[in-house]
């Protein structure tokens, strides 16, 4: 593969310039967006060689054109360029719900277009080029979607694009994507975001590495999070009620002192969590 | 000061006879415990010089005997302390919970005995003096206890014995320590252990940095946390029902349709967040 373009050079999007130089994926990398200083900051870095803050300029010669631009604006860029590219230029994207981006693209997708929605789950409650990572995919997950119109040479091409980067890939549905991700990223989200709007300043020096851990991601990007909670509202709302079922339990348990079964839910969680791993 | 006996020589234990030993606080620090082979690895790491078995023999001429054992057995174990050591011993703790421990060791506690509540703001879900760490204290605040039952002069030496260690000290009322760390650690590791607990294991493989930062205080040890929960039931309970509260002003966003409201929920958290700092 010859030529990458990256739109929207970001924490994410930095991150892929900077993996594919690393690992010399593509002889050449373009970025393009609105705000030239942050480009020009993304091209010192190395993660970009050229800039263009004109999609269209940029189209000619891809191979691939991922998309790491906010989940609100995925799917219209990519039907921009899909009516202007080349056959077989594989359009992807990096977007944190797959349902809604997927449907919008497949419903006016031009014949031929080479389309594979694409989530990296990598990323951190930072934002910006300064911040992005040759290795931020590295032994993490990137889910890769299939539907029913999915054509196999581009999702192949996407599996290659991702594992090329480091990732390693896993293909599914977007609604089972969304489903899945509704409670491994949004909900947490939601929490994280719910228990530090609790936090009565009086008490911040209070905080300590708990408290700073469980709410660390609610430092993201407000508008970002509330366009990804609206895409995938439905699933965010089933989470939400399975969290609060469980969370009950625990209510009960307190309200009616049954130490054991705290204990017992406590245990669970915790074999959970080791399960994890740091 | 003289002599540091460490009841409990865990991750906090080994942590305070590591920190005495780099400040040079004592010229001698014992190990008290109930486990030989964890003592010796406390001292084989340098937090203790020496290892007793038996509460009793570890008394004598000690300045400071600070309790670091699961909250359940601090009170009687202070207790027990206090009808045996010399006049001017400083027996302390670093119990995460306070009302239940100092009531408890006020209600029964000898005349003429030091006794002050402390709980050092610092851990990890993580136990053993392996773990142990110098610097544990450093810049992190150590809540000690007034009532109107504490001696002045015992306060005094429990505010120079923590900032000793290199911490900042602040003194509360037992039950205002209560109140507060309800929501500044209890909540959050009841919402970690439930959010951990509501992970299904086929979806452990989509569970990122954001659901591991969230969790992580759910690897803690079930049973420690039950008997905090214990001690704090009231008050733990009351921040449950502010989180609740807030939680349902979130489903409420989100089931209206709500997007500016909830972008002002994820904006003013991302405010307190960024506010608390890494």
């Amino acid at each position: 593969m010859h030529t990458l373009t990256i739109v929207g050079v970001g924490l994410i999007g930095g991150s892929i310039g900077l993996a594919a130089k690393n690992r010399r994926l593509f002889r050449r990398i373009r970025g393009v967006g609105r705000d030239a200083s942050s480009l020009e900051r993304a091209r010192a870095k190395g993660a970009i060689d050229e800039i263009h803050l004109n999609l269209n300029d940029a189209l000619p010669d891809s191979d691939v054109v991922v998309f790491c631009t906010p989940v609100g604006r995925i799917a219209e860029q990519i039907l921009d360029a899909a009516a202007r590219c080349a056959p077989h230029t594989l359009l992807t994207d990096a977007g944190s719900t797959k349902g809604t981006i997927v449907r919008a693209v497949e419903d006016r997708l031009p014949d031929g277009a080479w389309f594979v929605g694409s989530h990296p789950l990598a990323g951190s409650e930072k934002r910006g080029p300064e911040f992005a990572d040759a290795n931020l995919f590295a032994n993490r997950w990137t889910v890769v979607t299939r539907t029913s119109r999915t054509c196999e040479p581009a999702l192949e091409r996407a599996l290659q694009f991702w594992q090329g980067l480091g990732s390693r890939v896993t293909v599914m549905d977007p609604e089972e994507h969304d489903r899945a991700l509704a409670i491994t990223s949004h909900l947490p989200h939601l929490l994280a975001s719910t228990l530090a709007g609790v936090l009565p300043e009086p008490l911040m020096k209070l905080a300590a590495t708990g408290f700073r851990d469980t709410t660390r991601i609610a430092a993201g990007d407000a508008a970002l999070w509330t366009a990804i909670f609206q895409h995938n509202r439905d699933a965010l709302l089933s989470a939400l009620e399975l969290f609060q079922h469980h969370l009950d339990d625990y209510r009960a348990g307190l309200e009616n002192q049954d130490w054991p079964g705290v204990e017992r839910l406590l245990t669970q969680a915790k074999k959970v969590r080791d399960a994890l791993g740091s």
